[in-house]
């Protein structure tokens, strides 16, 4: 089954409903990847699906889904993937909220996985998170018409991206450089690496899948490195901007912590400068894709709305 | 090249130094795959290295090598996903001495990594090494004589093993349930998913990447689910029997936190019995297995005799 023509016109594209919709598929995947269960281990379980079902926009499995029409290609078959991608990012924000690391105890307007569960629960939950995720992308072949290639290409990525080389590299500068003084090229590493690297994989993972040539592929790769850093600067100024309740997290924590950020280090101005200019780069990069790319470049063009 | 002939027979196997080759084999593909980095991240990365390279004794991938050449196959082809079930171990070791786990000081006569490197890096450090395990499996194809499938196969069985049905669940179990009254199934529950699986899934992988049939590779399976019990009642009697500084941790440390071991829920002889037993029955299992699998009842052997 195609799901693809009715939505994706640039005249027709609702993109808030598009993004209902495509939560909603992902949400139903996950439920199903990942059930409660009983017996000995379900605690665990349920520790994971506590902070995956906290709420969470699915931004990455929906650029995945999103950069696999992009390129040609069915949703269906970035499905797992999509999901897997969506069970680093959870593990990821549970690692990062334990006091060893940020020290958070709300999120997505939820108190936060060690809070409800306790720390080494929280720990196990990440880590289960982490690992499942790989254990989705490995058994895809089974469900998905993708090959046994493509799968283990997008594999490497997303380890890569989500490994020392990517995400565990920024959050390691993230803490290293907490309080310091801001330092611009500094910042840029670290919310690349930190935010930008996972959301870059998930559009590009998703090309993939799709199966777009390389220049698609590349293509959308560019538009993920630039709308990964534009969503991070986002984040950043809503810290300063946005208001505690409607963000399900507390304003001013990033400031409060001493956080290298786009605003500390540019300031507020500049720091939107940088994000339009990103975004519009972002859209830039898909002049050689079709309609099909549309949501791409709405999603791209709703970061900057979201801090307005 | 195909390294089996010369090691290989009843007659001149001899185990020490078997294991010491294989060890070198696999400490120098470590080192190639987890190289010394220079730049932001590098901190990382060393705190990954210190633990990995901490002088494990590389039971795992060792049994990966000797469950490929088992089934017939080369070591080389294991290599890889040898090399990222080490990777695997070891973060599992990190995480597991973190203060809001075990709270361990001493791992293999060294101080614990997050002793050395601050709980925050170690926690990213355990992190990292668990997704660069994936990343090495996925990288594999690359390099060696393997199909996707098989190395997908692969990823998912070792993913299950060390996720919440596995490894993950006997933590969570093993914290669960410490100080409490043993009970002599939930130990055997406990030990067959916290050592158990990863041990297991070690040999088998390593039959599926030397190309074993199924029911070479069933029974290499089998041998590993009860080879991987008989080291986890080993490591229990070494808990007691042991001395401090030929283990690198200190004795006695299991009874002080009240875990769950065979011991204390089945006294000192019945334990030596079971794993006796244990092992006998894994060295049957590999009945159909010709001189090939000559390491594999010797390392098998070896677990009784670590604790005498």
């Amino acid at each position: 089954m195609r799901r693809t023509a009715e939505t994706l016109t640039p005249d027709t594209l609702d993109l808030k409903n598009y993004l209902s919709k495509k939560k909603a598929v992902v949400d139903s995947a996950l439920e199903a990847y990942l059930a409660e269960t009983k017996g000995p281990a379900s605690h665990v379980v349920d520790a994971m699906r506590y902070s995956l079902f906290a709420g969470g926009k699915r931004l990455r499995p929906i650029l995945c889904l999103a950069g696999a029409t992009a390129a040609g290609g069915t949703e269906e078959n970035a499905l797992p993937v999509a999901c897997a991608l969506e069970l680093i990012h959870t593990y990821s924000l549970i690692h990062d909220d334990l006091p060893v690391m940020d020290n958070d105890n709300l999120r997505r307007g939820k108190p936060t996985n060690h809070k409800v569960f306790g720390e080494a629960v929280a720990l196990l939950a990440g880590d289960g998170l982490l690992t499942e995720a790989f254990n989705l992308i490995a058994t895809a072949e089974i469900t998905q018409d993708v090959t046994a290639d493509v799968l283990l290409r997008v594999t490497s990525m997303i380890a890569q991206a989500s490994g020392y080389r990517g995400m565990i590299g920024g959050q390691l500068l993230d803490i290293q450089w907490e309080g310091k003084t801001a330092n611009p090229a500094l910042v840029e590493l670290i919310h690349t690496r930190k935010t930008g690297a996972l959301i870059m994989v998930s559009v590009t993972s998703g090309a993939i899948l799709g199966g777009g040539n390389e220049t698609q592929i590349q293509a959308i790769a560019t538009y993920g490195e630039k709308t990964g850093l534009a969503f991070q600067i986002s984040d950043d100024l809503l810290d300063i901007e946005g208001d505690s309740y409607a963000m399900g997290k507390m304003a001013g924590a990033d400031q409060k912590k001493g956080k290298l950020t786009y605003p500390s280090a540019f300031g507020l101005d500049r720091s939107r400068d940088i994000q339009a200019k990103l975004v519009e780069s972002a859209i830039e990069s898909l002049a050689l894709l079709g309609p099909n790319a549309e949501p791409l470049r709405r999603i791209a063009r709703y970061i900057i709305e979201r801090n307005k």
